[in-house]
Parts: structure tokens; C-alpha cells; sequence
């Protein structure tokens, strides 16, 4: 009986060290401000068994755009900066680039020449570097870059400048029975080899632009490769259709930081029932980045100016954020 | 103190009949044949923790066909019978149709003129009937026929239809940590709204065909519109093509029943590590159908030719199944 009793005990203390844990701050990187209050009084209104606001496990789907909204999106994309130094890698195999635009700019780094060829420029530059191998070669190239380039600015390797704020929010989410998915515009490929260790996020649940590809039997060794052509562009007035073709049912939270996140937003929060629409303003500088309207990437205008008329929660960085890395102390 | 022990005590009691219940087959539909000790000594294997053969929660991805696989597909695809359905519904707006083919003939009946007029006929019909209304519109349009059409043979609604020794299977393999998907070359908005219902995999699991669409906001009201162009064919080599899309991993089980699901299984097993691939060979013409090598729907003679040297499991309908539908005794 004794035995019994120390045991019951034992789960006792267990059961309160639990509770504890879950009882403190799960989002202790956000300040106590408007963005973290509506964030956590929206979680509990629709997690509340028998509330008006009630919403079941299975509906409660969250969609997070990539750059700019969980990792760092200057002073380039990052999956720009990997097709830049793909180029530079592949140059001695292609003689013809040294005198080819935009290969020749982009080898010399020259990035305004570059930009200056306008899209045809980027996707000339994305398709020599992105199509032509197997899914499998692919994946390798992205994880061996991931794990030797580092950024510009911060020193450090892309997948540490992820926002300690939003891995608490994704945590928080799952914890509270949400399913969370990426909608980024950036490639599909280059984000799903490292999602899941970085956020979370399973393979299946990213969503991203992609090119085609083709099934093939190679030595009688099935392989799927990749091929020059555009497949779909999951941004803008894409995002909405991505997730309809991708989820298959509207999302109740949105979560993004520029124009390009607009429509997601809207197509989230304007359905019926409990929606929850947030964007992150970057303002600042010093321990990150500050722009908005006027910026090439992430512009961020269409969506602050109506982010109030549509009751989006704007995310003021320097302000909202206690943290914005992982390895800040 | 007794308060306590008797606490412990129902706890072991509930214990014991919790383990009683899993011990109980899980797969009562299933003979204990061939099939069914594959299906079982694999699963036991790989969620084995500490076993060589051990495969982690996340990467056990279960793929499932559809039509023939986990419903029936005879007569004649239950999507086509929606589409000739639909036909006969919409034909007083369109009086054109009247005199022009292939609608002339849905609207008579005629199978015989439809299917001579080929894939281009099937895409036209489809198109029709498929096209040209926002997705929320489509998704009602599918469910209000589902409650009322009924199976010509077995005068019960097609979602009846479904192989009760699959739907097992399906709940087994859950229990087990695996994630299970449909790939099916049917509609993918066609099977949506009543895949979780019926079988317990929500939308953002099914994967299939899929025409266009496009975002568009209509008197501030956001909508998605079905257009009428083909996006993706989920059939043969675009099976692989699909799951590599939607999932971006490869499964470790494959499930399927005709030759459209060939690359599916060849795909799932020929990468590294424990796999299975199962197909259903339908040999029961008294409880359903029998038919293989010489059927138009659900052709079975490539992968029957190859399923002994590939090592996958053929499932005897008439043999292996004690039960085919959930209403038999």
C-alpha cells in the first residue's frame, strides 16, 4: 500500500510540475502589448470548449509566409543569394556565361545590372541554377549551401536568423491544436529540406512557388527531374489558390509582412466565423531591419494602409519584440 | 488513503481493458491469408522501436488510391456519373447541346457515343460541368448530389461503396503514427468534401487531378473561380509527380488497384529502407466485380504482370476479404 501511495504521489507533484510549465508565459520573446494580447485572447476564444467563438482541432489551420515573416529577408532574399553563389560555382562548367547577361553580372556580383534585367533577368538566373537535376541532387545543393553560407550583415548561417517570436507563436499554436503551414513565395524545394528541423513544419505542409517536374526510370532507378518551366507562383493573388489547391479549406489565421501577403490575408480573415489576420512591420534597424513602402524587397504598403480598416494586427518589431534572434541573450 | 488506492486500482483495471482492445484484430474484415500477415508483420516492423527496420512517426506516409481501391469504380467512374448527372441537370440553360456531341448523347444516355468520342468527349463534359463556378459553389454542387445519386446496382449511395476492409486499414495504420493520403487521378475537388467524413483523411491529405483557378474579389466578397483548363493529371507518372508536389517526401506504403497506380507503387518502393506496395485485385463478381487485364475503368495488367518480381502483395478480393462493404452482415 505504501508503494501505491508514494506512486499516486509521485504523479501528483508530476501533474503539478506539468501544469506549471504550461501555466507559464508561452510567448515570453513578444512584450506585453495590443499584438500579443489579441494574438493570445484569439487562441483561447476559439480553443474554449462550448464558447461562441468555438473552433474544432481539424479547422484550426494557421498559414505563415516564409521571408520577412519567420526569417530574414534583406538585404536579399536568401534563396537569391543561393542562386548568386550557384552561379559562381557552376561558371567553369559554362564558358558562355562570362559574356552573357545576366550570368556575366551575376558572377561579377554585380547585383544592379542584374536587377536591372527585370524578372526575365532573376528567372533566367533561377531556372540555370534550380532546373535540370533530380529532386534528390536538389535537396543536397540546398543543404550543403545552408550549411556553409553565411549572411552578409549578421555572419552567421541563414537558419539562425529566424524570429524567436514567431518559433514561440508556431509552438504556441500547435500546443493549442493548430495545424501550421508556410505559403511563401519562394521555391517549395529550396524551404522543405530544412522546415522541419528549423520550424516545426513538415514537408507536407509547405506551400511555395515551383517548377515542373517530370517522373523518370534511370538505370531502372526511379528519379523525378527537375525541368526549366514554371509551375505555379504562390504569391500575391497565387496565395489564396495555393492553399485552396495545397489545403483544400480557408485558413483562420494569417500571418505575413509585406504586399505580397495581402490576398492571403484577406482570403483568411474574410470568411465567417473567428479570423485572425497579423502582419510584421519591420521597424528595426538596429537589431534588424527597418522598411516598408519604399523597399524592392518586402514592400509593405498596400497592407499597412488597410491592415486597420480590416482589423489586421500589425506587429510593430522594435516595439512588440523582446526578442528578435534565438541567439540574442 | 483508500480514496487513493481505489484510484489506482480502476486505473490499472482501465489499463487492462485498453490493452485488450488493441489486442483485439484490428483487421476483422481481412482472412488471416497472405495479405493480411504482410500488412501486419509490416507495420509491426517498422514502428518497432529499437528494431533495425524502425521507421520514425514522421516519415511513415501512407498513399492511397481511390476509385477501386477504396471505393468502387464500376460501372463507371462515380465521378463520371456526376459529370452525366450534371449534364442533364444544366441542359435546359444550354439548348445547344441539343444537337452537338458529346452532350447529345450524355443527355441521352448514349455511354457508348460518349466513350467514342475519347478523351477529348471526357474533357469537354467535364469542363462543362466542372468549370466555370467558384469552388464554394462546386463543393455544394458535389455534396447535394452525393445525398441523393445511388449506385445502379446496388441502389445505394456511392459513399455506401467503400471497401470496409480499406477503411480498416486506414484506421490501423493511424493507430500506428502513420499519416495517410489519397492519390487518386479523380477530381480533387470532387473528393474533398466527404473524404474525411467518409474515411478520416481531411482535404489537405487528398491529392488528385485539379483544373485551374483564380483569386478574384466580387462586391468585396473574396472568391476562388474554377477555370476551365487542366492544371495537373494525377494518373501514372504524374502520381509520383503529385506526391512529390503535395507531400514532398516519399511514402513507405503504397496502395492501389489498376495500372494508373504502376508508378505510384514503383515509387514507393524502390527507395531505400522497409516499404510495401499492396494492390486489389478485384476477382469478386458476386460481391462486387471481377475484372483485370481487359476492363476500360481501372485496367490491372501491367502491374499484375510486374507485382511478383516487385515484390508487392496482391490482395485476392474473393479470397482475402470476409466482408467488401460496411452494410454486409
Amino acid at each position: 500500500m505504501r508503494r501505491l501511495a508514494f506512486l499516486v504521489m509521485s504523479m501528483a507533484v508530476g501533474m503539478s510540475i506539468v501544469s506549471a510549465v504550461a501555466a507559464a508565459d508561452p510567448l515570453p520573446a513578444w512584450r506585453d502589448g495590443p499584438a500579443k494580447q489579441a494574438i493570445v485572447r484569439f487562441v483561447e476564444e476559439v480553443t474554449q470548449k462550448g464558447g461562441t467563438a468555438f473552433i474544432p482541432p481539424a479547422e484550426r489551420i494557421a498559414v505563415f509566409d516564409n521571408d520577412g515573416t519567420l526569417w530574414v529577408e534583406q538585404p536579399m532574399y536568401v534563396q537569391l543569394a543561393f542562386a548568386l553563389d550557384r552561379i559562381k560555382e557552376l561558371a567553369p562548367a559554362h564558358p558562355e556565361w562570362k559574356d552573357k547577361q545576366p550570368f556575366k553580372a551575376a558572377i561579377e556580383g554585380d547585383l544592379k545590372t542584374v536587377a536591372a534585367g527585370g524578372e526575365h533577368a532573376l528567372l533566367e538566373l533561377l531556372m540555370a541554377t534550380h532546373a535540370g537535376m533530380t529532386t534528390d541532387e536538389f535537396v543536397k545543393t540546398v543543404e550543403d549551401w545552408l550549411s556553409k553560407a553565411k549572411h552578409p550583415r549578421f555572419n552567421r548561417p541563414y537558419t539562425d536568423l529566424v524570429y524567436q517570436p514567431m518559433l514561440e507563436l508556431l509552438t504556441y499554436l500547435r500546443a493549442n491544436g493548430f495545424k501550421t503551414f508556410i505559403v511563401s513565395g519562394g521555391g517549395i524545394e529550396f524551404m522543405r529540406p530544412w522546415t522541419e528541423k528549423i520550424y516545426g513544419i513538415p514537408p507536407e505542409q509547405v506551400i511555395g512557388s515551383s517548377i515542373k517536374t517530370k517522373y523518370e526510370v534511370r538505370d531502372s532507378k526511379p528519379v523525378i527531374v527537375r525541368l526549366p518551366e514554371i509551375d505555379f507562383i504562390d504569391d500575391k493573388d497565387g496565395k489564396p489558390v495555393g492553399i485552396h489547391k495545397f489545403i483544400g479549406r480557408r485558413p483562420i489565421m494569417a500571418f505575413g509582412n509585406s504586399d505580397g501577403d495581402f490576398q492571403m490575408l484577406e482570403w483568411t480573415t474574410s470568411s465567417p466565423g473567428s479570423r485572425f489576420g497579423l502582419i510584421v512591420h519591420h521597424t528595426d534597424a538596429v537589431r534588424e531591419y527597418a522598411y516598408d513602402r519604399e523597399s524592392s524587397v518586402g514592400r509593405f504598403d498596400k497592407a499597412l494602409e488597410e491592415a486597420k480598416a480590416k482589423d489586421w494586427t500589425v506587429v510593430d518589431m522594435k516595439k512588440d519584440w523582446r526578442r528578435v534572434f534565438p541567439f540574442e541573450k
